[in-house]
């Protein structure tokens, strides 16, 4: 029998045509693109434990996942060859560590950290095109900042998940939530121990409503309380999406 | 006969799939997609005249060129409608301009600002493929800049264009060349009120020589007085390569 020993992956992918992180029947996903790709070069089956499972069109640049491999392959050589099967995707392994055996990506996270990129302009997207949220009236970031301090802390997020959630429990601790700009670049990062299913987008979408006007900053505070799926903004799309960095 | 006025375009391009700005048969050219989207709405030909021709591949975020467009149109209908028009290429205008009818994009640039963006580790890029140069062996900045400082100023570059630019003369004013890391990008920033051809990227390619610790910083003074392309390094792939302001 192999003796195998786990090792922690940090990876970096462009989700743009890709169903989603999680494995599936006649899709293409992140996973078995890797999973395969270890294979290729191991003569084993591997399955992949991640921090954050992405949907469909959203991205990573420091997504973390745990695998089992044979002993005999030390870390440089499982990232250059994961990196060399795993073309022409889209996808990179930015760094691997042995780690214990008892590490686990998804239940050790302490805190992961998601960025959410919106472009601000008229002109449509080149370079950034299904990769980051195109809007083209102005919003206001103080503003947005305004109503999202609203929800930073431990609250009943029912209003941010979408209804599909199949988290039993709606409450969680949002750490931060920072907006800053750069030209025509707005980024919005935030951060918690763990997120319920489209929070993120569903609190950009909201917080959106509030850079364009439509609503006031304090309107996020009553969309939270009224703990309510319909009484928050849209969905932001996947393209602005990125899961940056987990801490264990 | 129409009257028309004079217009100032500032584009953004994603260079990959052109074969460069100029126009040219049986090739995809960025000025051809332009001249036709505007001619799609005026009904009328229309010539770009552009302050820097970009090679196959070179990317701009603020590329100028002026051209010549009935007066019934207003300057946010002209962006507007070859914003439309240009579609689904990666070309996006993003500002129109009414300008006197003597201006000339080439010949009045004050100063062109070029970016060569590098990124520098191991593994093989995901969101930045095509967009900048994979360069997987550690580079020193530090002595790159050593290396690039004997370029700035008024020289005779023979060096570092290629033996196939037909400028009359050799001689250029380098006037800045600043070297920036962030993370695992390094960003080299160029400025001149003109460059030669190819001038950037045998420019980089050969501060890369430096950075690698294959040659010290000194030698690049020795290859600039060599006056011989032969005596620089190789030239830097196109994907780095951005076309990013012009003063006037």
């Amino acid at each position: 029998m192999t003796s195998l020993r786990r090792i922690k992956l940090t990876i970096e992918y462009d989700g743009t045509h890709f169903s989603g992180w999680q494995r599936q029947e006649n899709a293409s996903s992140i996973q078995e693109s890797i999973e395969k790709a270890i294979q290729a070069f191991t003569g084993e089956s591997a399955t992949l434990f991640v921090a954050g499972r992405t949907d469909a069109g959203v991205h990573a640049q420091g997504q973390v996942a745990h695998v089992d491999i044979p002993e005999r392959f030390d870390a440089r050589t499982i990232q250059r060859a994961i990196n060399a099967h795993v073309r022409p995707h889209p996808i990179a392994i930015i760094d691997v560590r042995e780690t214990h055996s008892e590490f686990h990506a998804r239940f050790d996270a302490k805190r992961r950290h998601y960025l959410y990129k919106i472009i601000n302009r008229p002109a449509p997207l080149t370079f950034e095109k299904n990769l980051a949220w195109h809007v083209p009236y102005p919003l206001d970031i103080k503003a947005m900042q305004e109503g999202g301090n609203h929800l930073v802390g431990r609250h009943d997020f029912t209003t941010f998940r979408t209804v599909h959630c199949q988290a039993k429990c709606p409450i969680r601790t949002l750490d931060t939530l920072h907006i800053t700009q750069q030209d025509t670049a707005i980024h919005v990062r935030l951060e918690a121990q763990s997120f319920l299913h489209h929070q993120v987008r569903n609190i950009v979408g909201t917080l959106t409503l509030v850079g364009s006007g439509k609503w006031p900053p304090q309107h996020v505070k009553e969309a939270l309380e009224a703990r309510d799926r319909t009484a928050g903004g849209p969905t932001a799309p996947a393209d602005g999406l990125y899961f940056m960095h987990v801490a264990y």
